[in-house]
């Protein structure tokens, strides 16, 4: 039994197409990433096995760790009870998924009424990305 | 040091003036849900300890579980590199975070082009919210 694409209308975009999709680390059960995915991002997660995303800033489809080679291997793709939200299981190549060289986006916590920086920068992302 | 509620102008509010947040139970690692916040949720979550997200089906505030009980008390609030996401580390009280009766509301997994339920219901939601 094959559904086509139909699974990718069961999903509720919103107005601009898109939805958040966590990435949580299979092995490790931390949180990296939110990001956000188009129609065809999410079809490409689920064609290729590896994390596909929108860049809202950049306008485009972005394999994630095409840059930097630290991609997502998808294990699972999940959908929530509101059809509005993904979450995937995945194995994060390289142990990195921040673009400023941590291991995980949300790295500034709530402490005292401000934000404070609590997770090291694990490689300088000049050395990730270049100089360019 | 205070800083008075600076720390709401550092998060990158959407048009609509909310952000994603997650939540992550702090004891199993596993994501229950992903809501939305807005301000005066995010700062109702900060000074009670106890998730508040802003319901965008019902235009309103709401602390999660003030009807099941399933309250989500935070332990942590984190913030990502770009503003405009937050993670929450909760203890789920109740067990149960979605409104269907489920652990959580990721009960969707895909497999072979079609979203399959993989979560049982644990508790009928007739029985956690009454029949009205």
């Amino acid at each position: 039994m094959t559904s086509g694409t139909d699974w990718l209308d069961d999903v509720r975009w919103n107005a601009d197409g898109l939805v958040p999709a966590i990435a949580q680390d299979a092995t490790s059960r931390a949180v990296p990433t939110l990001a956000w995915m188009n129609r065809d991002a999410l079809k490409a997660t689920a064609d290729t096995g590896e994390a596909h995303y929108w860049s809202r800033s950049r306008g485009k489809l972005w394999r994630k760790g095409e840059s930097s080679g630290h991609v997502q291997r998808v294990r699972e793709v999940r959908l929530d009870c509101d059809h509005d939200a993904i979450l995937l299981l995945v194995e994060q190549v390289g142990g990195i998924a921040c673009h400023t060289g941590r291991e995980r986006c949300f790295f500034r916590r709530l402490d005292g009424g401000a934000w404070r920086d609590v997770e090291p920068v694990v490689k300088d992302p000049k050395a990730i990305y270049g100089e360019g």
